[in-house]
Formats: C-alpha cells, sequence, structure tokens
C-alpha cells in the first residue's frame, strides 16, 4: 500500500529491507496513538515504550506485549537498537529529552508545541542537522484530509487572493497544568494556516484571561496582521460549553469552511462573494457593491487517520534522509508566534513585531 | 391582549382611548418592519409614511393605503396630529432627524445605532428629557425571547459569576457605505451584553480590516476588558460565506449558548464548567481540576416577533411617560464603545480607556 | 419583472391591459397568504374577502382597506367584477364551493386537497373545461425553489434510474378535525413526487393510527408500488416532537436529499452510490459490489416565495387560457392516492390497486 | 473498577480468582471490536483467534501477539482452557457454530442476529439451558447509554403511556451478500424496542425492495402492529446517501428523539404533546386539541463504550451463571419478528400474526 500526502508516495516498508524500530516517550493521553499508529506501520517495530507512571506502564505493556518497557529515558538512549525517539510527553520536557536523543543519535518526532521558545526550537534543528538526523514535529491537523485538500485549493489559487483566516477551537477541558491554552490549542490553528502558504504575518496581538486561579490562562483571542489587508484571528479556549472546530478561509473568489467537528461534511467550499461594479461610466470611483451566493461544493476527502499519515512521513523521512511535511521550521514557525503571543497577552494587547 | 417583557405587562391599546399616531421615516429595509408592527398595533395608527424614493413609497402607499406618503420629512413635523416618529434612515441622519421631530414635540423611536457619537445620544436624551418625550433606540434583540430569557437566568444567578461573552455575527453582505460593520452589526452583540447587566467595561481594544477597496471595514474583532476576569469579545462581518449569530455567556455555575439561527433551540444551558478540588489536605495550593459535562436544558421561549413587543413598549412608554427598556442611556451606552472600538481600530488595536 | 418556472416566463402584469380581480374565500390560516400574495402580484386586485368569523373578517380590513368584506359566498358569486375566486376553507367545502364559483364563471384556485374524493376532482375539471375557465390546485412544494431544482436534475436524467422515493413530513399539529393527516400533509410528498414524473404507481398500501379519542388518524405509513423495483413511501404525522420534512430521491447515479427545514443547504446532491463490478471474467455472475461515496453538491436555488410564484402562474393561465403547473389534472392524481390510501388503512393495510 | 447497567453492577474480573479465557471467532468487520474489548478486560483472556482468511489471521496476530491462531474451529472446540466462543462469522453460520460450541461445552457470545430462524434459537437457548451454559446475543444497543437512559424514562412512565416507536436506520452499504437488510440493520431497531418494554406486537407488515440484480433486498418499511393504538414502525436500508439513526419514542406525556449521529446530543426529552380539553360543560364530546411544545431536557449519559459493557455482562453472567441482558429469549424474539417481516414481504405487505 501506497500513501499519498501532497503528491508524495509513501511507499511504506518496502525500503529495500530498511526497517526502523521505534521508542514511544510518555504513554498518558497521545502516547498511545503514537503507539498504535507504529505498530501498525510496516516496517517499523514499536520496540519500547518508557513511562514513568506504573499503571500506563502496565497499559502499554497490555496492548503490546512483546515491546520493551521501562522508566528510564537513559535506557532507551543506550539502546542501539532503537533508531527513533517520539516524545509525547509534557511541552516542558520536549526540548531536553528531544536534544538527548539526539545527541544519542535517535532521529525524533517531539508532539506539539516543538519546545517552549524559538530559540530552543532552532538548537533542535541544528543539532539534527548536524547529525543528519531527521527532527519532527507531530502537527496532526496538517496530515488531515479537509487541511490537504483546502491547502490545495488554496495554492491552486481557487479562493482567489485571501481576505482573511478565522478559526474557533474551543471546548470545555483539557485544562493543562504546565502551559497556557495557546500552547495546547492555537498551535493546531497555526499549523493549519501556515499550510495554506502565503505572506507572512508582520505582527500580533493577543488577549487571553485566565478564569481559574492559579491556573494558567485558558481562553485567548489571537491576531496576526500583515502587510496587506489579509488577517488572521484565533480563537481558543477550555472553558467552552460545546466543542468547536471551526475555521473559514475567505478569499475573493470563493470561501472554505472546515469544521471539524462534522463527521461527514467537513470542508465546503462557497462560491460566494462580492463582485464590484462601476456604477456608470462616468463615474468610475462610485463601484456597486454585489454579493453572490452561488453553489456549494462539498469534495470527498481522504479519510485516512492524519496520525496514520504523520507517522507513515516520520518513517519515509528517515528512510530517504529527507524532509517531513512537518519539520523543524514549521514547528519553529509556530513557536515564534506564540512566543510574541504570550508577550503581547502580557502587555495588554500591543502589536508585537515578528 | 397583554405582552409581558420582564414582568411588565403591555396592555396593548387599553390605555383609556389613548391612541398614537405614528409616521414611519424611511422605507427601505427596516421602516416596512416598523410600519406592519405599528399598523396592527391597536391603539396605534400608521398615519405617514416618508421616503424620498418614490418606488419604495409606492410600495408604502399599495401596504397602507388609509396612511399618508410623503418625501418630504417637514411635513411630519408640522403635522400635528403625528404624535410619533420613527425614524428608520441611514445611520448618518438619525441624530440631525431625531432632534429636528423631538422640537417638534414628536416622542422618537431611532432605529440603531442611535447616533454617530456618544455626544448626539447625550444631546438626544436631554433633549427628549427637557421637553418629556420618549426617545427609544430600536435594538430589537433586547426583545428578543431567547436574550430575555437568557437575561433572566443571568440576572437570578443561575449562571454564577460570569466568565466571558462571546459574540459572533458575521454573514455575506449588507454592505452598508455609510458605517462600518461595528456601527451595522456589532451594535446588536453589545445590546444584548448589556441586558444581562452586571459589571461595566473600562477599555476597548479592536482590530478591523476593510478588504473591499473604498468600502468601509468589513470584519472586526473587538475585545472589551473589565477589572475582574470577566472579558467579553464581539466577532462581526459582512463577508462570510454562512450566517453565523452565535453568542455564548460562560459562567462559574453554568454556561448559556444562544443560537439565533436555529429556528427551535435558540438558547441552551449547559450545565458544564469546571470544579476545584484540593488534591489533599496537606497540599491545600495544589488544586484539582475537574470538568463536569452534565444535563443541557433547553427552556421554552417567547416566540413573539421582537418587534412586535418593541413597538409594543414604545407605545407603552409614550402612554405611561415611562422609560422603555431600551431608552436613549441604553443607545448611548452601545454608541460610547463604538466610539472607543473605531479609535482602537486607527491606534492598531490599542486599550482605549472608556 | 418576470418569473420563470420550468422555462416559463410570467410577465405579470403586462398582459395588454388585462387586469384580475380576485376574491379570497376563507381568512383562516392559509387565507392571509392568498391575499397578501395577490394584493402584491401586480395586475391582480384583491377585491373581497369572504369569512364567516367576524374575528377574521375585522384582521382582513385592517389589512386590506380597500377590499370589500362579506360574510356571504353568494355575494361574490353575484358580483360581477370578481373573476376569479380562491377557496381556502376546510377541504370538506372544497368541492361544493368550486363547482359553484366555476358555474357562477369563476376562475377558481382551491387549496389542497383539491377535494374530498377523485370524483369530485372529475366533476371540478369537466365543469371548468366546459366552461373555458382555469382550476387550479394549490399545491406550493411544485413552486419551491428545491422542488424545482430537484424535478429538472431528474428529468435530465442527473440521478439515473430511481430506486425510491422516501418523504418524512412530521411536526406538532395541526390537528384537522374534519381530515386526516393524509389529507393535510401526505398531499404535499405526492405532489413533490409527481413533480418528478416518471412511472406511475400500480398499488398503494398504507397503515394509519389515531392516538387522540374521536380524532382523525395523525400518524401514517404510506407505501405505493410500481411495477418496477421503485418505490415511495411518505411518513406523515401531527404527533411529533420535532418539526421533520426530508425527502430523499435516490438513483443509480446519484441521490438527492430535500431538507426543506434547512434553510440555506436545502437541496444537496450526492454523488453516491452502487458500482457493479464482475469479480472475474469466469465467474460473471458473481458481482461484486462497490460502493461509491463522491463529492457533494448543493446547488443555488431561487429563493422565490413558492406562493408567489403560484399566484402568478394562475394570474398567467387565466389570461392565456392555458393550464397552470398544478392543475386539476395534479390535484385529482393526488386525490386519487388519498383514497385508495384510506380504502388500505381500512383493510388492514391490503395493497389497493390504482 | 465496577460498571452498573440497569442497577447491577460489575466488579470486573473480582470474581474471587475466576478467570475467563476466550476465543474469537471471524476476524473480519466485528471481529476485532470484541477482540479489543476482551483482552482489555480484566478477568478475562484472549486466548485464540480464529479466522479463514489468512490475511486477516496475520493482523490479528499483529494485534494480540500472545493469542494463538487458527483457521480450524475444531481446535477451539478441543480446547479445553477456552471457557467461552465468540462467534462473529456470517449469520447463516450463527446457529451451527453457535450450537457446536454449547455441545462441546462453552459459553457462547454470538453476533446478532442469533441465527435464522426462531426454531434455530429455540434450540440453541435449550442446548444452553441443558448444559448450564450462558448463551448471549450481542446486540450492543441495548448497552448504549442512550437507550439505556431511555429504557430507564420510558420504565419510570416519565413518557405516559406510549403512542409510537419510530426508527430510521439508513446508510450506504455494507451491502451483505447472505442476508437482506433487515437481518442486518431492523435487528438493532428491534433491539432497542423490546428494551422499552411494554406492549407486545400482534402482527407484523412490511415492504422491501432490491434495487442490485441478485442481490438481497436493501431497503425495507416494517410495521409492527399491536392490540392498542401504539404502532412500530422501522425503516432500513442500505442505498441511502446519506447515515441516519433517528428514533422516536413519543408518549401521551413527553416524546424522545435518541438519534445516534450526534456525537454529543444523542437523546433529548421533549415536554411536547397533546392536552385535551372539554370545550365547554355542555358539549363534553367536543374536546379542543391543545398542542404543548415545552422545554427540552438533554441528559447527559454514559458514554462507555457499548461493547465495554456487553463484554463485561457476558463475564459477568458466566462468572455467576446468570442471564446477561440479551440473552437467548431476547435475541429470539428480535428473529421471530424478522421471519414474519420477510414472510410478509414474499406477500405483498400482508399482515402476519405472531
Amino acid at each position: 500500500m501506497s500513501i499519498a500526502v501532497d503528491g508524495i508516495e509513501f511507499d511504506e516498508g518496502k525500503r529495500q529491507g530498511i526497517s526502523m524500530n521505534v521508542a514511544v516517550v510518555g504513554y498518558g493521553y497521545w502516547g498511545p496513538n503514537l503507539a498504535r499508529n507504529f505498530s501498525s506501520l510496516e516496517g517499523v517495530s514499536l520496540r519500547t515504550v518508557c513511562e514513568c507512571n506504573p499503571h500506563l506502564l502496565k497499559k502499554a505493556q497490555k496492548a503490546y506485549p512483546l515491546a520493551s518497557m521501562t522508566g528510564d529515558f537513559d535506557e532507551i538512549l543506550k539502546d542501539g537498537s532503537i533508531d527513533a525517539v517520539c516524545i509525547a510527553t509534557p511541552a516542558l520536557t520536549h526540548y531536553d529529552l528531544s536534544l538527548r536523543a539526539l545527541r544519542a543519535g535517535k532521529h525524533v518526532l517531539v508532539e506539539k508545541p516543538m519546545a517552549m521558545s524559538s530559540a530552543q526550537c532552532d538548537m533542535m534543528a541544528r543539532e539534527a542537522d548536524k547529525r543528519g538526523l531527521v527532527v519532527m514535529v507531530d502537527h496532526p491537523f496538517a496530515y488531515c484530509g479537509a487541511v490537504r485538500k483546502l491547502a490545495e485549493f488554496s495554492s491552486k489559487g481557487e479562493l482567489g487572493n485571501l481576505y482573511y483566516f478565522d478559526s474557533v477551537r474551543i471546548n470545555l477541558g483539557i485544562m493543562q497544568s504546565d502551559v497556557n491554552v495557546l500552547w495546547d490549542l492555537a498551535v493546531h490553528d497555526l499549523s493549519i494556516l501556515f499550510q495554506l502558504g502565503g505572506e507572512r504575518p508582520v505582527s500580533v496581538s493577543a488577549s487571553g484571561v485566565s478564569h481559574i486561579e492559579n491556573r494558567p490562562i485558558d481562553t485567548v483571542y489571537l491576531t496576526l496582521h500583515y502587510d496587506s489587508s489579509f488577517i488572521a484571528h484565533v480563537h481558543v479556549s477550555w472553558l467552552a460549553p460545546i466543542k468547536i472546530r471551526h475555521t473559514t478561509v475567505a478569499g475573493d473568489c470563493k470561501m472554505a469552511i472546515y469544521n471539524d467537528t462534522e463527521s461527514v461534511e467537513k470542508l465546503k467550499i462557497y462560491d460566494s462573494g462580492v463582485d464590484m461594479k462601476s456604477a456608470s461610466r462616468e463615474d468610475m470611483n462610485k463601484l456597486l457593491v454585489e454579493y453572490r451566493a452561488g453553489d456549494i461544493y462539498v469534495p470527498r476527502l481522504d479519510s485516512s487517520e492524519p496520525l496514520a499519515l504523520l507517522t507513515a512521513d516520520f518513517y519515509h523521512a528517515v528512510c530517504r534522509s529527507e524532509k517531513p511535511l512537518t519539520g523543524a521550521e514549521d514547528g519553529a514557525r509556530v513557536v515564534r508566534i506564540l512566543e510574541a503571543a504570550d508577550r503581547s497577552i502580557q502587555r495588554n494587547g500591543e502589536r508585537i513585531a515578528l
């Protein structure tokens, strides 16, 4: 079987006998998903699961009786049979664990956010480059069928010149205790935004509030400003009564809505917009605005699990020594925005230049 | 029949023979709705429609053959039989027409926004007070069943201490040429917010963009800041592919969503939130966050047309010389925010103190 | 302005000075809609409203002060200036009132159902033909944008050979006391079905129940059987907690869903279906079934009020002496099914040949 | 951890050292779900997977490296360490495989439908009773949170006397080649209906059509008739463009809708209905019908995976030698209706007495 992302084909496990041994570090919320996907990927073996919580480690052992279990990260570093390490631990540890893995000669797939500062991200990228290793960030939405299709529409110019990007990602929980909601949720919206390509933001402003005493900020409104009239806005919250995952990308030709909570019609392309017409020959300045609300097109999407494509892309990048779709550059770019947004929140919403 | 808003009963038309003659000024988009509601209100007569576009005036004549038609506002001012004037003209003319009507001794119902500056609003209020006349602003959502019920829940404390107010009001068009999208759409969200009572905002920040050359700003993100951790955010746009009218009011007891595009379940009350528990006796600082996603309650709502209640409230205020629900104070309060928001947009999102 | 239904253009009111005077008989639930549409149709005058309930007549007078009001149907028959009569009275009176109007030389637009038996329908058609008058049935869904578009898709063969028609029309109320739910609601589904053209049903079976003592049947499941494997099913009820208007038309090329309770996306065309493939050369009988769930297309629809098009079509038919879209034949066809369905219910669901 | 279904608590795996070894037979569509749930159930070991397709068997081996794999059902029968057999093979084989397992002294959990005739079901029940073994049918919806809650509401009388049960279960595929759509899908609706308790149906009628040549019937309308005015209707199809899982249970007090495709609000209780009032003292026969559309209540539901509860109930029944919730009686009851429905379809919808 081969999987295509963006025109690239992944011939899983058929790399002339190349196989990859993987260790998954962290078996809390996300680690089990990584373990499951790696364990079903041809050419890949889940060699070790590392987790300090014994209850979780026992669960991992039950699910993967042939893998070895450990609570000691150093064991993984020392194990010469392990080619790649997947870091699914709290965000604050991403930098340290990744760097140690890279220095031990392991390829690294690290959960989002890549690290807690852009300086850390750059350091990780340099370390990987120096050693010819892959460092990849787990931005799963970049591999989601709807986002791939949306990026395709956008890059083909079907939406026209983009007006704005607006994304809402709210739900009740998970209230992280180590990072604020930006670093937990907005990272997804930013990684989706960057998949669309196009202009680079010049500044960031954000407002955020913590409603629960001694807890990180739970609700943020984030705006990215551009040289053109394009604007991007992200609303994230852990304190919403319902789950919303709603991203609008509007252009002067067409507009798209990606609603991830829909089971079937996740992506809709609206042939809607504004047409300008001169009111008359004489008065060219007087333009009439005409609204066009046309047909709607709901494309069939690839329904593969994004993480299946992502882990395959990681494997592929390791085999071919190529850049994955969501490499260090992508991870650093997102972290740079988050850093600036944090600063803007501290300064009452001041615009922070990028 | 009697209509109750907020515990007040309107015995329409039973004011011991008191009847009210109304003139509707402006018969474009909103005027016909005012005319229709006044003409079916017992005790009220639609005496005159004033409109400068002859095509629209002809339509009005067909619908109300017994009313007189004119293109001259002065005729209304001179007509001693007219008790009240409803201004449904472009926003830029609200102040001038209202003031002239008040000075001619007429009660005034003016479409939103009340005027183009808070100074104008204050002047209108003073003029009305001086002459013992009613000046009321047409904020229709204040009379909508869902908003009345939401205000009731909130004022009874059922939501608890409020976390935030978040409102999205977007659609394709109507691109006004005289005012920007704040003055067209955000006025509704602000009037809903103020119906909930509670704390007063201390500053405003906003980002807004115009995507169509030589046209007013079509997309705005507006944030109201408070002394507490309460925060209010309004997103309005004329450039969205679909119509969204979605307002969330979250408190530490319950959370409410008012979705005006739903035909039946417009208001939902979620018994959802966050509970804090001490992790242990010794370590009181270490609080555990627990999410509670409980039952949902969808109250039956009064389905009366908001404008029917609003026009009845105007009539009632005139008869009894009482303040209507959406009086000059309410109108001015909204305009004050809009003014500050415009200034914030010009200053790159700087917080403007109120 | 001209309105196009099915390729025909209605040049309203431009019939070389031809104008039509209309009387609306019955001003209860539906009559006001007919009155409003006729009164705003150029070339047509609403001359008289006839209604025996004085409260309703007063309402009509307030809305149409230039029309004359009466409680006596004979006055309309005698009034030589009235060209056409619109019957919006209880179903049991349709036949008698229509026939009397036709015999008095008036064109007739009669609310659905056309009459209480197909014999009555045929009599009405004969009477109209004999006198060169128009008799039209008010099947409003035939003029609805979604149904017009659906009929167009179907007649162009875009759906392929039709598999089935399935329609659900349920809500809470209106519990009629004179007719059962078939004659109130199923008439719409049948009129939609017949707009699609195609095969004629050969038999009908139905199950129905009355849940409220001494009241007509409130819930019916109706099946139309055909010579081919096509099948049509209609579910109607006055006892459902929510309003559903959901019609599926599935063919071997595409499938369509018409959901009338949606405000925007009323009609969706699914490029979905079943493809058959021979498993192998040798075993042609062993066909593999493959499912195809492809793109979805949501066409922009004419959003004109169906009743505006319907009343214009009536006017047009009268002016040109042509058949309207929903003439006597259409009305009789629907009544014939309802008659057979009633009989099937009485006989425990036995198939009744048509 | 303990799981409660219907007031019974399952203390999983705490049966004083009682453990159960399970074999899963059939690893196609449903088998993997059974294997996964059994393998994560404390006290239970997945000992063997039996599957004749080598590709599927390889998949099973990868997922459960400690279980033994076989293509030979007899091996399971002979293996004395296996306590229970789960049959997830095509429906036509259920009877034979179950009976052989029972005769080999194994407890049996068999996928729905229990067997292809009620005689077969009775035989299976007798065989199990004789040997003191558990035979249970996998009716997963009986264990779903929404159905449990609905059954609870109904049994407490909160809905009042039931008017009707109406269930729609349609989607595109899976076109089975061995059984028709009734035996694949309607089995779920019937098992839900029977969970509500209450009256027993007296006869069945059904219409069904096959639209694909040489394939089983893909679309069926099934009606259950009762001595009272209660009526149950089930619509199932493999040929629908969208997936609908929509069950309405209406009573004279309240009405409930269970929409399984909703992610959160699966069950809604409507305080809606019909109230009868005497029009006047004199005329007691003239009852006025009044509609009541009141509040809606959306209860929080147990979100456990139904199959987790079902497999736990099976384990519990085996440990305690008790009847599970969906025992042989339940399975036979459903099959009896399906048999009668098949006969009714062959006889053109004739009512078949039960």
